[in-house]
C-alpha cells in the first residue's frame, strides 16, 4: 500500500506540524497537544482527543466555538494521562474543563486518570463519554464514533454562551441519549505505522458495523446498491433513535469521495421518508475518519431548535460546516 | 472496484440531489445547473463548471463570495452550450457575467459558444481560461486544474466588492500569470460510469504530472518518500512562479486522507524554504478532486496583500476554508 509519508516513526509529529501551518489559530504544545494560541479567558474549556488517524478529528476542531485542546495519541492509540493533564492545565481558566471522551477502554482510563490528577490540583473537571456506535450490542461497551464531532460542536456552543460546566454536562448527556451512529466499509484502513490493514475484506464484499480503528463489523456481504445499504442502516438506527425529526451526519471514512457521499445522501433521505422521519439538517463530509478507509458512517440525532442552532453557530474550524 | 452508487446512469443527478440537501443555499435548475437560491441583485455574476467527478468543484462553490452558478457535465464530460447559456441567463442581473473556464477543448468550445449566444441576447459576458497545470509543456495546451478554485474565490471576492467585469477579468488574468499547479498520483481514478480506471499504474509506482480526468502524467517511478516528492514538485513550480512569497494549495485528489496531506505540508514547507521561498498562507484539503484518486496537487500563487485578503474573505461555501 502506497502512502504519502516520510518515516513511519514520525507520522504523528509530521502531521501535527502540517496541520498547524494551515490552521494559524492553533499551536502544538508538549509535542502532541494542540491548543488555541489565544487561550479562552472565560467559560468552560473543552478538551477531547484520542488516537490519531481520524483527521480532521480531533485536532482540526480546536477552534473558536469547538474545542480548546485536542490530545493526539499515536495512530489508533490512546494518549497518555500526563499529556491529557497538560491539556487540561493549559486551557483551564477557572471556569472548569469538560473532557469529551470516546468510549474505548484506554481513552476512558487515561482521561479519567488525568481528571483525577487535575482535580487534585484544584481544577474543576467534568466529563462526557460518547457511546454512539450501535454496532456493539452491549450498551456499556459501545464505541464513540462520528457523533463525537456533534458533541464537540454542541458543547462548544454552550461554552461560548457562558453556560456552566454542570449545565453543559447535563445538556450534552441529553444529546447523547438521542444520538446513534452506524458505519460501513468497502475497504479496511491501511495503518502506515504498522504496515498492516485493519481487517481483510474479500474483493466484492462490504462490511456493516465497522469501527474507526479497523475493528471488524457485525457482518459482511456482497456490496449492495446504496439504496439497500441506506435502508438497512436507517432501520437499525431508527429502532433506537425513534424521532420524527432528525439531524443527519453522513461521515466519510477518509478514502471516500464527496460525490459518493452525496449520492448516499439522496438514498438516506428516501429511507428516512419511508419511515416517516424528516431530516432537518445534513452534515456531509469527512468528520471522523479511519485513515484511508472507504465507506461512511451515518449518525442520527433527534432534532431540536437548540441543537440546530448550536450545530449551525459559527466556528473558526475549517472542518465543520 | 466497489462504489457507493445506485445506478451508473444516474450518478450525476443523484449526487446533485444529495449536494443540494446539505447546501440549502443552493438549488438545481435545468437538471444540471446549480445556482444560488437567492439570485444576486447586483454585481458581476460568476459561472463556472465542467465535467463532474471533481467534487466539491464546482457546484460546492456556488455560495456567497464565490460562484453564482455551476454547470455540471456528466463525469469527466463537458456540459453542453445550452446548459451553460441557461446558467448565464439565470444569474445575469445586468452587471455582467464572468465565465471561469478550465482549459479543455470541450469546455472552451462549449463555454465560448454559450458566451456568443448570451451576447446575442444582449448579456455582457467576460471569460477567463485557467491553464495552471505545468505538466503540459505547450503553454496554450495547459490544463486548468486546482488553481481554478483560487480563481473562484478571488474573482468572487472582487464581485462582492462591486468591481466591474473589466476589472475582474484584468485582475484575474494577472493572478493566472502568477499561479502554477502540478499533480501526482499513487492510484488512478476509477470512473464508475464506465467501470474503468483512468490509467494503469504498477503496484509500487506513482505518477508525476497527472491530470484530473485520469490523464496519464509526465513520468512514473517507484513511490518515493514525501520529502523527495515535495522537493521535485516545488522545484518544477518555482522555475515558473519565481516568487519570494507564495500562497500554497495542497489539494487532495479525493481518496487521500487529510493526515497524509498534512504530512505533505510539512515537507512542502521545507522544500520551499530550501529555495528561499516563504509560504504566507496554506489551503489544505479536497478542493478539486478526481473521483477517488489517491494523490495530491500542489499549487503556488505569488502572494500579494490583495490576494491574501480575497482568499481569506468570508464565503458561505462549506468547502473553501
Amino acid at each position: 500500500m502506497k502512502k504519502l509519508i516520510q518515516d513511519k516513526t514520525t507520522i504523528l509529529s509530521d502531521m501535527l506540524e502540517g496541520l498547524a501551518l494551515s490552521n494559524p489559530e492553533q499551536t502544538v504544545i508538549s509535542e502532541t497537544v494542540v491548543v488555541r494560541k489565544e487561550k479562552k479567558q472565560q467559560g468552560v474549556a473543552l478538551v477531547s482527543g484520542g488516537g490519531s488517524g481520524h483527521e480532521p478529528a480531533h485536532a482540526g476542531y480546536v477552534a473558536q466555538g469547538m474545542l480548546d485542546a485536542a490530545v493526539c495519541g499515536e495512530i489508533f492509540t490512546s494518549p497518555t494521562p500526563d499529556k491529557i493533564l497538560e491539556a487540561i492545565k493549559a486551557v483551564d481558566n477557572g471556569d472548569g474543563v469538560l473532557l469529551i471522551i470516546k468510549n474505548y477502554a484506554g481513552d476512558v482510563m487515561n482521561f479519567e486518570m488525568a481528571q483525577e490528577m487535575a482535580e487534585m490540583e484544584g481544577i474543576k473537571v467534568g466529563k462526557v463519554i460518547v457511546r454512539d456506535d450501535i454496532a456493539v450490542e452491549d450498551k456499556e461497551m459501545r464505541r464513540g464514533v462520528a457523533g463525537t464531532v456533534f458533541v464537540h460542536k454542541f458543547a462548544g456552543y454552550l461554552a461560548e454562551q457562558g453556560e456552566s460546566l454542570e449545565t453543559i454536562v447535563e445538556q450534552t448527556e441529553a444529546l447523547l441519549a438521542d444520538m446513534r451512529t452506524i458505519g460501513m466499509a468497502l475497504t479496511p484502513p491501511f495503518v502506515p505505522s504498522t504496515g498492516k490493514y485493519g481487517f481483510d475484506l474479500e474483493s466484492g464484499d462490504m462490511e456493516i458495523g465497522i469501527g474507526i480503528h479497523g475493528e471488524r463489523g457485525l457482518k459482511r456481504e456482497a456490496v449492495k446498491p446504496i439504496q439497500d445499504i441506506a435502508t438497512e442502516l436507517i432501520q437499525a438506527l431508527n429502532e433506537e433513535v425513534q424521532a420524527k425529526e432528525v439531524i443527519v451526519m453522513v461521515n466519510g471514512m477518509g478514502g471516500t469521495p464527496l460525490s459518493e457521499l452525496n449520492i448516499a445522501v439522496k438514498y438516506i433521505k428516501a429511507a428516512l421518508e419511508a419511515e416517516n422521519v424528516s431530516a432537518k439538517d445534513w452534515f456531509v463530509g469527512d468528520y471522523m475518519t479511519s485513515l484511508d478507509m472507504q465507506g461512511f458512517s451515518l449518525t442520527l440525532l433527534e432534532s431540536t431548535e437548540d441543537r440546530l442552532n448550536a450545530l449551525n453557530a459559527p466556528t473558526t474550524s475549517r472542518y465543520f460546516g
